[in-house]
C-alpha cells in the first residue's frame, strides 16, 4: 500500500476540488492566517491561505493577466497604481510590463505572504524586486483611507471574502476607492463566482455595491480552472472610461506585450455575459 | 459516525471533482456501458457513463444551449437536423424551440440511456416525443454513412473520446458528416477542454482532422462547471457560413427564444479564444 498526497479545495459544503501533491513545501502559520504551499502533479506548485486555494502554478496567468491588462488597454496614460493584496506579485509581474507606469504600489496585510512568495513562488514574485514597485505591509482599507486622487488604476486582488477580506467588499471600501483614484481612474477587482448559490451574494453584493459610487460599473468573466465553477468573474468600474467603447486595441497591440491568456478579442468577449449572470447582477433570481 | 455518499468525477489521473449525493437512482449495465444516476446536492440529478460525468440537472442548459442555438443564429433557415448522441434529449429540447425545424432526427447508440432518461431526467428528456422528433437505436457512425445531402445541420453531442464514442473523432466520420449535409451545411461537435495535458491531443485532433474537410472550421467556448477544467470548446464548420459574419441577430431575438446561457452579444464572445487555446488549434506548443 502506497498511501498518498491529496489537497482538496471544498469549492462549497457539497463540492471537492482535489488535486494530487507530491510535496509539502510550506506550512506556516502567519500572523494573519495558515500559508500552505503545495508541489501538485497537475497544477504545478500552489499557495493555499486558510485552506482555500488561492494561486497554482499552471493557472495563476490567466488570472493575473485579466486583472492587470483589461484596465491597462483601456485607459490612455496610467501612472500610478494601487494593488490592494496580491502578495504572491502575479499582478504585479503583469503591471509592470508597461513602461508608462510610474509607480505601483503594493498593498499586502500579511508579510509572510510575500516572504514565501519570494522564496517558493518565483512565478509570480519574480518582479517585486522592480525599482517602480513598493510594498507595504498594512491593511488594504486602512491603506486607502485618507488618499486623495493618487492613482490611475487600483487593483483589488483579494481573497474570498470571508476571513482576513471581508473588508474589501463593503461599500466604504469601494468609496474610499473612488477618492483615492483620479478624475479618470478605474477600478478592477476580483469578484468571485456566479455559479454555487454560496457564492451569489457576494456577486450580486459587491457589483451594488460598486454600482452606487461609480458612474460606470460593469462585469466580465474569464475561465480560471482551478477556481471553484471555474467560471470567474472581476469588476471593472471607473470614472469616465468604458471598457469597450475606450478599449484602444491598436495601441495596446503596438505594445507588443507577452500574454498566453489575454488579447484584444477577447477583451471584448469577456464583457459578453450569459443571460442568468446578467439576471444574477440585475438583481434578478437565477 | 454518518458515512457521506460522494459521487466523484476523475478530471484526470491527478485531479478529482467531487460531489456530494443523497441518493442512488439508478445502476444498470447497459449494452453498451455502465449507466448511473445520482441525486447530488449541488448539482441536483446526474448521469453518469462508464464513471465519467455526463450532464447534471444544475448545468446542462449551458452544454445542451451553446450546441443548439450557436449554428441556429447563423443558418438562414435550417430543416432538417440530425443529433448524433444526446441521448438524454437535453438538444433536442433546444431545438424544438425552432418551429422552422421540420425533423430531428436523434441516433443514441444505447437505447438504455434514452429509456432511463425519459423515465429519470424530465428536465432533458421532456421533448423527445415532439412529432418531429425520429429516435434511431444506431451507431451514429454508420447511421450517417451513406446520408447524401440530407441535413442542414448535424449536432455531435458525443461523450469522450475513448471508449463507444471514438469513432466520432476520426477524420473519416466528419468526411461522412460533409457528405450527409446540404451545400450550406453545418457541423457541431462537443470538441473537450483545452486546458489539462491529457485533453490537450484530442482537441488538436478533432479540429485538424475537421479543417481537412470543410472549407470553414473555428472553435467556440463556454463555461461549464461540472466538466474538467470548466473550460469547454465546441466545433463549428460549415460548408458556407460564417459564425460571426453570417449571425443575424435581429432575426434570432425576435424569435423570443428563452435561453439562460446564450444570447447573440455572448454568441460574438465565445468565438473570442484566449491565445494558449489558439496556439493550442493552430498546432502550436501550449
Amino acid at each position: 500500500m502506497q498511501p498518498e498526497l491529496w489537497y482538496t479545495d471544498e469549492h462549497t459544503n457539497d463540492v471537492r476540488f482535489s488535486m494530487k501533491a507530491t510535496v509539502q513545501i510550506v506550512s506556516k502559520k502567519s500572523a494573519v492566517q495558515q500559508i500552505d504551499i503545495l508541489d501538485t502533479k497537475a497544477y504545478g506548485r500552489v499557495l493555499v491561505l486558510d485552506g482555500g486555494l488561492m494561486i497554482t502554478e499552471k493557472d495563476e496567468f490567466i488570472y493575473h493577466e485579466m486583472l492587470a491588462h483589461v484596465p491597462m488597454a483601456v485607459h490612455p496614460h496610467v501612472r500610478n497604481v494601487l494593488v490592494i493584496g496580491g502578495g504572491d506579485g502575479g499582478t504585479v509581474r503583469e503591471l509592470v510590463k508597461y513602461r508608462e507606469i510610474e509607480s505601483i504600489d503594493l498593498v499586502e496585510a500579511d508579510k509572510d505572504v510575500v516572504l514565501l512568495s519570494k522564496k517558493y513562488l518565483p512565478f509570480t514574485s519574480c518582479k517585486l524586486r522592480d525599482k517602480r514597485v513598493g510594498v507595504w505591509f498594512e491593511d488594504g482599507l486602512r491603506y486607502v483611507r485618507g488618499k486623495k486622487a493618487e492613482y490611475d488604476l487600483i487593483i483589488v486582488d483579494s481573497p474570498d471574502p470571508y476571513g482576513p477580506a471581508e473588508g474589501l467588499f463593503t461599500r466604504a471600501f469601494y468609496g474610499t476607492c473612488f477618492k483615492a483614484l483620479r478624475d479618470d481612474g478605474i477600478l478592477i477587482n476580483q469578484h468571485e463566482s456566479p455559479f454555487y448559490a454560496a457564492h451569489q451574494k457576494s456577486v450580486k453584493d459587491a457589483h451594488s455595491h460598486i454600482a452606487v459610487e461609480f458612474p460606470m460599473s460593469t462585469v466580465y468573466q474569464c475561465h480560471i480552472p482551478s477556481y471553484p465553477s471555474g467560471h470567474w468573474l472581476f469588476g471593472f468600474a471607473s470614472k469616465k472610461y468604458h471598457p469597450i467603447r475606450d478599449l484602444n486595441e491598436d495601441r495596446w497591440n503596438r505594445l507588443r506585450i507577452a500574454t498566453r491568456y489575454y488579447n484584444t478579442a477577447l477583451h471584448r468577449g469577456a464583457f459578453a455575459l450569459p443571460n442568468y449572470v446578467k439576471e444574477l447582477l440585475s438583481g434578478g433570481a437565477t
